[in-house]
């Protein structure tokens, strides 16, 4: 059975009103593998969220991001919203919580919307895919897929929100030059850049 | 005079050998302001890297990334390869360094790539814009942009690098709900979640 007959059959709508993000669910499907490399669950959760924060915020409002995982939804923001993480709107903490927040960037109010466990319980596969009861073997993706479908916002809840903290948000410093490799670095960061304090992720290799 | 025009001339290049991640100039550039909303020189910069990274890794290789800062890079890595920060493919670390490193993925054996300042002495444009020297309103972005693509790669350099640590890579640990917000959250963080634990950036808002 096609996603679309899922929904519909679940749900109860109508194909011309099943859009996710301005997307048919096919649109949407393929653009979330189109950029992620696979259909991820977490993915298509988190385009819901979008969908959702995107319609409590309204049209015409310029909004940022803040993601509260690296997993997955960094990914439905950088898709479905003008936010990237290398242009400054979208920020992400690596606190491994699935819920991300969409804000007017003036006036620092919006929404934060969030899987809410207690609202799966009519989708345990959701429910046991998402706390990683089931080996992936006996929980095939498609049957995820067609779960987190057919209950669209309905495992999701949403609050306004008043941002009051904006983590890592800071004013770049004075940029000076790398004793140690001669890269531009912050001076902020000491008398070496990171790299050089000991933080570097590689060797160099020699070429015979 | 155009974007092409000027590289032909300083390079010396014929049309059809400019292309950047395999896209023509025009392209290359229309999908940088597409999807991170403005031509951003540091992103254009990034992108020749990208190019020169995936020439010099060769065809068939699957790579992952790590950027060395988290402005404009990550967008580049985001738009000409298949990493994203959301599917695990691309790691960022926040070290305001202009430098990337693709690398396959198997061996841990790639090339870093970075803007090598003293290569910049041709392009004081290049030089004055990333050092931050000269304010804004008298470098104007189209004049930036034109010597950052005349300069191409003349102004990077490459290594090769074996991969020797992978910071942030962690197994996540067991999920568990936190007793102060009812969200799922790792329990390694403690007895409550991190955003319960203060560093919650939001205040619920009620409506009347
Ligand atoms: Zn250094
Ligand atoms: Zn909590």
């Amino acid at each position: 059975m096609s996603l679309q007959k899922v929904h519909e059959e679940t749900i109860g709508l109508k194909p011309p009103l099943v859009k996710v993000c301005g997307r048919s669910i096919e649109e949407f499907l393929d653009a979330i593998e189109k950029f992620h490399g696979w259909k991820a669950p977490g993915l298509v959760i988190g385009g819901f969220m979008v969908d959702w924060a995107q319609e409590l915020i309204g049209p015409g409002i310029e909004a940022d991001a803040i993601v509260e995982t690296c997993h997955c939804l960094p990914d439905a923001i950088q898709l479905f919203t003008p936010c990237t993480c290398g242009n400054g709107w979208m920020k992400i903490l690596d606190w491994d919580k699935f819920a991300l927040s969409l804000y007017d960037k003036k006036r620092l109010e919006g929404f934060r919307i969030w899987l809410d466990l207690r609202k799966t319980a009519l989708f345990p596969n959701i429910y046991n895919w998402f706390m990683r009861l089931v080996p992936k073997k006996s929980l095939p993706l498609q049957i995820v897929l067609e779960d987190i479908i057919a209950a669209g916002r309905s495992i999701l809840s949403s609050a306004p929100v008043q941002i009051t903290k904006l983590h890592g948000k800071k004013n770049r410093g004075i940029t000076g030059i790398c004793s140690g490799c001669g890269e531009a670095y912050p001076l902020e960061q000491g008398e070496q850049c990171l790299s050089c304090q000991g933080m570097r992720y590689f060797d160099l290799v020699r070429r015979q």
